[in-house]
């Protein structure tokens, strides 16, 4: 079994509990003619996936209870991973969403972690920095580049202690290493997604 | 006497208790024959401005305890306003800085609010929204508008709570209202800074 999570700049396909984070036109040139479930955020993207005759879109089979609508199904699937949790997709965008008891109770969106660096280097030469993605969050800093760190991770990190509320903290995204590394106890998995898309697909064949 | 905050966008003009925001050429031409103080945080207009015989820089004359080499004039200014506070700045940057006892501890320096609203709105088409700077966060929403706006306000507004600890909260800056509007007991005046000025001026003068 097959499957993509076709994304904003790349395409990422599960093979055999393998992930390859593929440029859409390499993933269609590689995949095109293989069998395999597919979920799309890029409307774009989209646009040239539909004529792969072998790729089937999974997005209706994405039943998330509570979630609204307009939500991304890639966060719907994240959330259909485990039956409970505070699930953080650290991508171009880093969203918070929190399931209890398999129901979908509300989350947040943020920039990604570089596109605060990026809008910072845009206000000023002098905030445009590489931040330290490790510093300690304990106390106020003095300098510049620490000052910047902190102010990206703190706020961010002191949130999901604050919502996590004794849920276990699943986190995934290409940044979800950066993220993870922040707390003592979580689970990093970047097939999370994968694995909601998959709890689908057997829900939906029994 | 005249003041004036040269910032990254706009030079602030400070006259008998008056507050102007002016485009920096408006600036030069209004008050250049007039003389007036001036501290400036940007490289490009400072080429500008130090031409003009009547105006003074008053960085030198700006001096914090404890704080850091490098951190920016308006910061020092604004913290020398009072003997001790947590002082928020929200302008293209969003800077929060503590002063216990005269003596500066540390801060932290985050992308502006408006640098957020673009950030997100880089990133997708979906994220391309006006926040609702007044949502309430007391609880994690459903709905794109409101998770992004909760996502860009809660982790501001609870890390400034965290910050707090008994201080009182003095807010500056161009989004300084939005700020403000947050929190139930807090001082917002836009003429923090030119206070740090007045005051490093009459230290100076005797």
């Amino acid at each position: 079994m097959i499957l993509a999570d076709v994304g904003n700049t790349h395409i990422h396909i599960y093979e055999e509990g393998r992930v390859l984070h593929l440029e859409p036109e390499d993933a269609i040139e590689a995949f095109g003619d293989r069998i395999l479930y597919y979920i799309c955020v890029d409307p774009e993207v989209r646009k040239k996936i539909v004529a792969l005759t072998y790729w089937k879109d999974l997005e209706s089979k994405i039943d998330l209870p509570g979630s609204y609508e307009g939500m991304g199904v890639d966060r719907r699937a994240l959330c259909l991973s485990r039956d409970e949790g505070l699930f953080v997709d650290a991508g171009s965008a880093l969203t918070v969403d929190r399931v209890v008891g398999g129901r979908y109770e509300g989350g947040m969106i943020l920039p990604g972690l570089h596109a605060y660096r990026r809008a910072l280097g845009e206000i000023s030469e002098v905030l445009d920095r590489e931040p330290d993605w490790s510093i300690e969050c304990s106390s106020l800093p003095k300098g510049t580049a620490r000052q910047l760190s902190y102010g990206i991770i703190a706020p961010i990190y002191h949130e999901i202690l604050r919502l996590r509320e004794g849920l276990t903290l699943y986190i995934t995204g290409g940044d979800g290493r950066i993220v993870a590394s922040w707390f003592d106890d979580t689970l990093y998995d970047e097939t999370l997604v994968f694995q909601g898309m998959m709890k689908a697909l057997v829900s939906v064949n029994g």
